[in-house]
């Protein structure tokens, strides 16, 4: 699977073409259609866009005939897997989404972006998933379109279930609109991240503990590898932050109303801690990687120190033995090596390089050598 | 104790649900209550809610029945340590906290910040503990609701003394009015940092000052630790100065009095100047880092150079004393080592060798290696 | 062909003067007229610009006639390849373009910008070339003025076709007027960088998994290159992004109608994703040339190890057997090395010897060295 | 004396407590009253707060009685040493100074900054002292009150000097306000760097010179020294800059006119300079410092290929003596050694030698190693 | 001549002092006056100031008594070379010239700034002068006055010349007022660091070309060289890039109209690109320091590596060598070295010698080490 290649139509391709990449193969998408309001609430599986439409078009003439009451039920259409061109194109002209934005979730792998068009609200957001060896980022994509949210996830896991379940349980999404499910969703999409990271920093944690202890070289790739799923994982987040910034002001407020911001501003902190938290990572791993090139230094040094010490000590010995190895001729006359004749000539150069040797060890220790 | 890990809920957990994490359990907490005003102070520890709720209302109707007359007296409950579930709960429906940042405190080790709800004012803020080996960093909670200051302390060291100390001697803080306890508690927060930079401060001057002596390659260990403490202070101290920052701003003023943001400068003065003295810190050791490992370069280039000397000193020494030591039968011919026979040749090879080793110690000396 | 020098005027040039640069030589520019309204679409390869002009009054005529309706046709004068002075004169003559801008097109190889003059927009873009081995940039100029467009593209390789097609298929862009033609135009340009990006991300792979299999030193030099294709582009690239930020700003609006900005944003997002990508090449090559670096100084660490060890085993024992290949004159006394005559005393040497050099190797076994 | 250790009161003490740090005694404050107008100049060494007050009732009565007439005179209270609490409240009290700026005056060495208290303007300034081998940093606190200047300056040295040779030479000083006066002082202070530049600028390019021409590495401690101070001196001029730019606002103007403001710039236009040099030199010694390591490492190169060389040409050599020096009875057949019986045999060797000796060096001379 | 030092009056002197800076001593001033308008050009070699004052007289009587028609004539006043106080006290009385901005002319070496006095525009620009060994930046200083232009240029090098020639030329410059004259002052001012940027490229391409053919050490001085020649021309090319982009604003209008504004944004345009290619350099000379690192660092490895092999592969030799070297009487017993007597003892010993130094070499060539 690539990992840094981006994908791009063939530039020149009129803008809004709808085509499956061929990275991102289509899946088989499933659909799943949810209709809620205070008191009912209607799961399909398996529900067909001419259902959704029905419902939608039912929601917005109860809407009407209420004469501008509160608002009341949310239709909510969740696609599982990547959606083909058909499928995408049905959406467009069913629904009304605009043809950039479904380009953006054919394409996968966008940014993470919000996008204002007429008709709809536009959000891409990222669905992390990380087994400890590998790190993918699937994509999410959300519309709002008054009463209706639709969301598109292309991650196999799960995205639905703690929102069914909370739906099911009533409480306050029940009570809310389609803005605060939008919510809910991107709320999921972002805390999605802490498991992660909670692996990551677990990994940073065992890896300083086991590097503060005994510094080995080895580790070398698997801090590179940790630095790489790290600057996925902040690669995908930053663009998030910057999104739960801008649905935090005011220009947003007819889609998304006061009361579910304040809910944003607490998924946009969780989203900031995140960063954080990648940011002390990196901290933490590149001090680590230092410590490795300090150690890996010390020991060089060390290592050098022996070698040195063992050299000199040994050097002059096996020179002044090289030495009495000489074949002079000793009756050649009196200067010829005396000392070869000598009855304790043999002990006697012993014991002087017994002495260069301790003295070179004292020289040493003093030198802080050994 | 977990030390980068995030604290989060379940993914798609309901906003505002109130649960001790499993990594902060929630400790026995004390709720201190002290009411006063400009004349009368009244303090009482192992409080109840119900006692601080009857305060607050009498509190209240005081203010009222005076005709919107200067505010006279404030209520102060204190919690020490954790609170549990529970007690948030109770915090919520009997004292009107908001849910999220009930959440907030119950979730420990938040990122600080401060939130304008529509009901109160909510601060986080962070208190430092550093025993010189570890840094640990607890989170304070501060809520001002009226004249109504609740504090919440997660750290077992005593926040609420100095406080209580100057309540007792009367003066300025009993004039005004909440705002200015809230500003109080914030400053303590703020500079109970100051001790830990001391600290800091401290073990950075010392290692500086034997690094310049001694750079020992042993210190690397030791700087990687203090930089991960300033690491951990400065990911505290960095927000906490946004939050005064933004407590300056105008849009605080109904809850925060004029008067008091002056006071509140002050407090943001000290942490910039908390902020600068870390990033000297920083600085600092980075420098010390580089120091060190230019250190270790020079170390082993000065090892290398004396083994290098020696090395090239009794290498050619051991070669000659070898050619004397071959066996060639001198009787073989004219040409087969008739030195061997010679009187002085003896005499003659050890004053070439000493030649050849000072010629080479000059050398050396010339070259600067020696 | 000069890398990084500028290309500049004579100082003291007056503005506007229209010369061809020595190291852009002017090629044969082959203009080609395609004027197009909903209905009709007719081309003229190597037009001149008295047909242009021709057209462009044409156009004007009809479009006054109309009395204010809906603007119709749109003029299209592309110009490959690179003008001369004398084109460039008659561009600025005929055509009313101005000479700053015109000077900018000569000069070729600008910073990419937008300008808004009195009579017209002028838009500087890139167009990247990558062989895989060689990167060149190309200057794209595009000239709006009312229903006019004039695009010059320097480089050889087609920048026509795509669009050319798309006209030739009807389709929105022959509804459109001429500032959408100019978007497709931009978008074309940036679009043009993916294939280079994703041939620079196919690199940046491959490198990154044969270097974590096998971190060999010769990398470093294709690293270098890698790195020196990037900063090109990115410095084309960094200047797009703020010029398609600049061109949905409100004050484009007379030229650019709102419908257009929606596609440039489109286009902006592009820009962004592009600029992304290259920050992650840079970012993992950086750690890959820190991997080599560390890999570099481990690979030492072990060669080093590997000489101590060989060294250490072997100097003590080159020492004993020089020790007994001395000639003392064993009749000179007891103490004159007896053990020479002993019975045993070559196999005990030989033992001896080997058991020293048996407990060195599990010394350096213990030590974690072998 | 502490380098990078905070000053704090103990945390929780109450805002504008007036109290000597222990680090920072309170020295013999000498006051000296200067007052002028365009007229008549009276200086009284030696003087005494009361005396102070005295003139500026004085000045104030002169003044209404004028009918808000042109300013006239100024009245400069200068503080010499480190007042102690005592004074401070003094000043406090009889002058009307903010105890919260006061603190600040007691505390030392805080950070440069501007404060606009409602009822004077309290600056912060840095006095650098700077003797080549240790940077001092003195803090000079200035207050603006009407007519009044009061300065207070921590530093031994004279900051007084200049100031009044000024006013008794007449001249512009004289006949503008009292912002004059304070423009006057803060350009002092910032001038006061200059020479402190000049020294360290004069040092950094000795060290350059001498490192270009000779990298030593007894240098990177001197490197680290220099350091260190520029560090210092820029934590004092950032915010200095910073104090300059708010002082030439448009909120300033009630307290320090237009025409002043405009001398300010060029002060800010000093300060702006100084952090540049500042920055030039950082980069200079950052630089100087890779020059450093890489000398450092080619010269490790140097000492390692001499060894290498070394040892390549003396080991086969070495080998060869060896190999005639063994013991292998030659009587034992035609295979034991015979060359030993060869009349040119020992020649032969040794030409051999010379040969392998020559080939090796041509060999390295081919290979670039000597 | 000093580098990095500053220039500076002592602390305390008066602002708008006008005296020479001894590092900058006053050359001879040489004044040329041209008077020119659409019609009539008037040129003055060797002016004075009383001819210049006279000439600007009566270009503001012909101006009024127009009533208010075009601007018609420009006044220029060049002076080339560096002028002493005398001249810019009569600078400043006969032409109105603000102290503090002929303080900044005296002082030379001031960092380009555009400052808006209440009488006149000054512009501070730096002039280049790059010989390829040593770079020189000179002050041009601008007064724009009406229609008086002021340009004092302390470079050796002419820069009236390429104006002069223009003005003669006729052309644009004479149709246009004063504030075109002064555009056309900056442009030349800018573009003149385009020869320098020009060489400065060559050289880096010429290293980055050899030093990837072949990474030798001796390079690193010079790239040390060029990086601080790049770090000066920054240092002036970055203030240049905001005074022209000050220079732009609304609030320059009266002054520089907004024709000539169109001109500055090209010229403003050449500073980025100036600015853009000196980034570039400096990030190719960063890498190439890398490169030379790594290459250092390789070749180490390779001469390490071949000392280590020769090493292994001589130390056993010559330890065996050793051993039938020893003296051990081989009558004392059978097992006193009995090999020494074998017949084919000798060639035994030699076979295995050449078998374990085949296998060494085998067994490195396997590990990749040769």
């Amino acid at each position: 699977m690539p990992k840094y290649r981006p994908r791009f139509h063939t530039p020149g391709t009129s803008p809004g073409t709808l085509t499956s990449h061929p990275d991102q193969p289509a899946g088989e998408a499933v659909l799943t259609l949810v209709r809620y309001d205070s008191e009912t609430l209607d799961e399909r599986p398996n529900a067909t866009l001419e259902e959704c439409l029905a419902a939608v078009q039912e929601q917005e003439a109860a809407q009407s005939s209420d004469g501008g009451g509160p608002r009341k039920g949310v239709v909510w259409l969740h696609v599982t897997g990547m959606p083909d061109a058909d499928l995408a194109a049905r959406l467009q002209n069913m629904l009304g989404l605009h043809p950039l934005a479904l380009e953006d979730v054919l394409a996968g792998s966008q940014r993470p972006k919000v996008e204002q068009y007429e008709e709809h609200l536009f959000v891409v957001l990222s669905h992390a998933d990380y087994t400890g060896l590998d790190l993918h980022l699937y994509q999410t994509s959300l519309f709002l379109k008054g009463s209706l949210v639709v969301s598109i996830d292309s991650c196999p896991s799960e995205l639905l279930g703690p929102i069914r379940t909370r739906l099911r349980a009533g409480g306050r999404m029940r009570q809310r609109g389609a803005d605060y499910l939008l919510y809910a969703l991107i709320d999921l999409a972002v805390d999605h991240k802490f498991p992660v990271l909670e692996r990551l920093g677990t990994q940073v944690e065992e890896m300083e503990a086991s590097l503060l202890a005994n510094p080995k070289p080895g580790s070398t790739i698997r801090i590179h590898r940790l630095k790489r799923h790290m600057m996925l994982l902040r690669r995908a987040l930053w663009p998030e932050r910057e999104v739960l910034s801008q649905m935090q002001r005011g220009d947003m407020e007819p889609a998304i109303s006061r009361k579910t911001q304040v809910f944003l501003r607490d998924t946009y902190d969780h989203a900031v801690q995140a960063m954080d938290l990648l940011e002390t990572y990196r901290e933490v791993l590149g001090d680590l990687q230092n410590l490795l090139l300090t150690a890996a230094s010390n020991r060089l040094n060390d290592i050098i120190r022996v070698l040195t010490v063992i050299s000199i000590i040994f050097m002059p010995l096996t020179f002044i033995v090289g030495v009495y190895g000489m074949n002079f001729d000793r009756e050649a006359g009196p200067w010829a090596m005396p000392e070869l004749g000598w009855a304790y000539g043999y002990p006697a150069v012993m014991l002087a390089m017994l002495g260069i040797a301790v003295g070179m060890l004292w020289f040493f220790k003093r030198r802080g050598w050994i």
